[in-house]
């Protein structure tokens, strides 16, 4: 069978699949989306995932109104300028019109600031680490579920704090969190960088991005980080008294990443027969599949499920008649790992497994305890029984039953331990796979190129993925590069120079740099 | 000390106590607000206990958009006319006019019942239960914190059912879900009913409610469930090919709690040194002072915090450098309990525990393991060692720290046990006391009256609370109700009739009647 991802040259069947499988649905309103039961527990696993990263550092989440008035925002002339034709204004209340008019969030800096600015008085209630989940709202003319949509989903944080050096050492922080959440965590081989002078988020001092390149070659801009210096706090007149009495400016940053992850792992991972879902956020991590209806084995499937749906999400799929309807199903909602029981799997004491990265290999999994693992029974036994010699024969006589049920216990946690290990190290195996492919995906898609007709010429000729160019970060030859290579955008910087790199021309000017850009066309 | 609830005739410090105590801050745009950290930890933890709740019935969440086309409103005219007055409209998009308007959801019955319509097709889809978290928006002219708000959170369950019974347990299997989460997790004493005719939401056979008579004599509509019958399908066109093959209207139902409990909870256990919260909702449950600054003290904390973090949210206050004002703060923030350490305390290996609802009294508990306990160890000891016997020597070599740290282990839970065995019980009796607090003031506030001129008088006097009058519950005698007891309103009729009730005559038309009707003021 081929493994090849389903998405290459195949845009029309991605939407079809999101459906198909109850990640997501088309909104009535234009551009907008329903996130059905299996979406919302994948998009909730990825809040889970980020929100113990971010309260690592403190942070912790809060929630601001969703309308801002016009005036506001207008504050904001830099930010809002970026915004406005893509704003809905709220101008009518019922029957009657509004005299300032509201805006459905496009972003909530202004809210922040605006309350930042009512509660802060001291450097002693620095630094402000606050964080909010929510659904922001621009019109876009070409919607594409998950990638582009007019409602979305997202988390925005914003920080304050009394020096520079920690609000840096925030930025960079959180843009390591991003790092390790799409690497280990949405298994995406990605890359880390800095924003060009062009792309850098308005009134930002530094712009660092996650971006992963997708099967169709294209760039996705999966989270970001910001460091603000002062500015935003100028502006929004954010003050505080700080450590020597005196009045001065915070340093803030603010960082993001939405629903689009969902868009981005789908793409990444999905092949012919569905979804594949990482283990970490996956609303299902092992689905039962049962192929017998017997009270016995319904018995059976019970008593495993019992060890491990305490531990990971586990689901019996069984709304078809016919087991192998079950398995596809299963397989299409890219659920990581099938568990298969039947006869024979019963009357062996077994379990066979099935890694959704590989559905063909049967794992045979042995639940009689074995040589070791059974000396360690009368050693419990002793145990509970010395215990059982400490009370009065009262209490004795009460847990009778206790002792018997602890022992049943400890055997049963042993088969759970040995089953949990065994399916740890195929999940590790499962995730590094997944990564793999991504990762080879991304290393066999960047062209380093020092000619610039050479440059049209492979984009001309369908070369797709990112390309290496000599660059001098001005804003003016980003310009001239947006005018001569159409579609095509400064997608990231390094964010650290290496030594003795090799001086070239920028591309566009001549001019002597260091720099390498990476160039690509964004989602 | 004076432990009388502090809102009694003490509207005005309600919004300070909300602002000062980081539940609530004033939104920039009319009647909206901001959930800081501890009024969102608040709320998360109230959906964390509704949403096991709900998970019993298999109910599932998702989240559908915040705008709703005009013209998909218009189709349930019935509803949107009671709604209209208070809709926001989007008729804009940066420059560009709409031509069809967006309204922001005042509720979202139709999102649900159109997604429906697209989704179902037979009974083996049958039910669908799906609850959505989410904001909704509402114009109010009169806005008050948590009350009545222009934008504010709630949640919303819709599902959809094969047959009518089916549908009616649910209406009332939630309305017991809601009436536990509010006696036993709010700690309020509240009063389970059905809606009047005139009450009855909008295309609803019949509405069920719990409400909450808080100090002020007002009644609180804390949360709702209805039973549409097939009504809401019909208007909406939702269908199902049944188990005979025919085309049929399933029946649906709908309920929903909000940010208003927030608001009761606070106005009903509110005291003259700020807010106490119920234990299981708390954002902190267990505040940790520290009097002294030693490193041996420091350790001592340490060890205690570390058998309690990872049960309870514990927080150790120590913002300001005076002990006494980190208990104030505490106390303003309704943590349940207080565990103070100082040198005292450290010195007897104990702790001192503060119930919230009786900061005077200290309890004292002791750490030393009892004679009992002390048994114990030597015959975890004896079992470490023959599990050690069982190892060859390298690997006996490898563990011996673990069988050390075992045993460390092993003595560290006996003491943690019984710390959450005593935490336990006292918290028992602190919830007990938050709740009979305020059953009596419910209990005391609840007048049966028979004559109309004697409620007109009490009212007139002053008397605040219930009325329990004789009632026909028909419409006519509803509006001639509403227009000789100005600002009262039927709250609930009880639910099942008693058997053997006396026959009493309606105050407004003199039928005769066996229903009592419980007349309030509502928020």
């Amino acid at each position: 069978m081929n493994h090849k991802n389903y998405f290459m040259n195949k845009e029309d069947k991605y939407s079809k699949l999101l459906v198909d499988s109850g990640l997501f649905f088309y909104g009535h309103s234009k551009g907008s989306f329903i996130l059905p039961s299996h979406g919302y527990a994948l998009w909730k696993n990825i809040q889970n995932s980020l929100d113990k990263k971010f309260a690592k550092h403190g942070i912790k989440n809060v929630l601001l109104p969703t309308l801002i008035p016009f005036e506001l925002l207008e504050k904001e002339k830099q930010h809002i300028a970026g915004f406005s034709p893509e704003c809905f204004y709220v101008e009518k209340i019922g029957e009657k019109k509004l005299e300032n008019s509201l805006v459905l969030r496009p972003t909530s800096e202004v809210l922040f600031y605006d309350w930042y600015r009512q509660i802060l008085q001291s450097y002693q209630q620095l630094p402000f680490l606050y964080n909010q989940w929510c659904s922001v709202f621009r019109a876009e003319k070409n919607t594409n579920p998950f990638f582009r949509n007019t409602e979305f989903l997202w988390q925005e944080g914003h920080t304050l704090h009394s020096n520079e050096k920690e609000a840096r050492e925030l930025t960079l922080s959180i843009l390591t969190d991003y790092q390790d959440y799409a690497e280990n965590i949405l298994g995406l081989g990605i890359i880390v960088g800095r924003k060009s002078e062009g792309e850098k988020f308005a009134g930002a001092l530094e712009s660092y991005t996650v971006e992963c390149l997708l099967p169709d070659g294209q760039c996705l801009q999966l989270a970001t980080s910001h460091y603000f210096g002062d500015n935003f706090c100028r502006l929004m007149n954010v003050k505080f008294q700080n450590k020597d009495n005196q009045i001065q400016y915070p340093f803030s940053t603010s960082w993001g990443t939405s629903t689009r992850a969902i868009g981005a792992v789908v793409k990444t991972h999905a092949d012919n027969w569905g979804l594949v879902l990482p283990f970490d956020i996956a609303p299902i991590q092992i689905a039962f599949i049962v192929i017998g209806q017997s009270e016995e084995l319904i018995n059976y499937y019970q008593e495993i499920y019992s060890m491990l749906s305490p531990i990971y999400r586990c689901q019996l799929y069984n709304k078809n008649s016919r087991f192998n309807l079950n398995i596809l199903q299963a397989d299409k909602e890219g659920c990581p790992f099938k568990i298969i029981l039947g006869k024979e799997e019963m009357e062996k004491y077994q379990i066979t497994l099935v890694r959704r990265d590989h559905i063909e290999r049967k794992i045979t999994i042995d639940l009689e305890i074995n040589e070791w693992e059974r000396k360690l029974i009368p050693a419990y036994e002793k145990y509970m029984e010395s215990l059982s010699e400490l009370l009065d024969d009262k209490t004795k006589e009460q847990m009778v039953n206790f002792q018997g049920e602890s022992i049943q216990h400890f055997k049963k946690n042993l088969k759970q331990g040995k089953l949990c290990g065994i399916i740890g190290k195929e999940n590790e195996k499962f995730q590094k796979k997944l990564s793999q492919k991504s990762i080879e995906f991304r290393d066999n898609h960047m062209f380093p190129e020092n000619n610039l007709t050479e440059l049209k010429n492979k984009i001309k000729n369908g070369v797709k993925g990112l390309f290496l160019i000599p660059f001098c970060n001005d804003l003016n030859c980003e310009k001239k590069m947006k005018d001569q290579v159409i579609s095509y955008s400064i997608r990231y910087l390094p964010i650290l120079e290496k030594k003795n790199k090799k001086i070239k021309k920028c591309l566009f000017c001549q001019s002597d740099t260091e720099i390498v850009a990476y160039l690509g066309r964004s989602y």
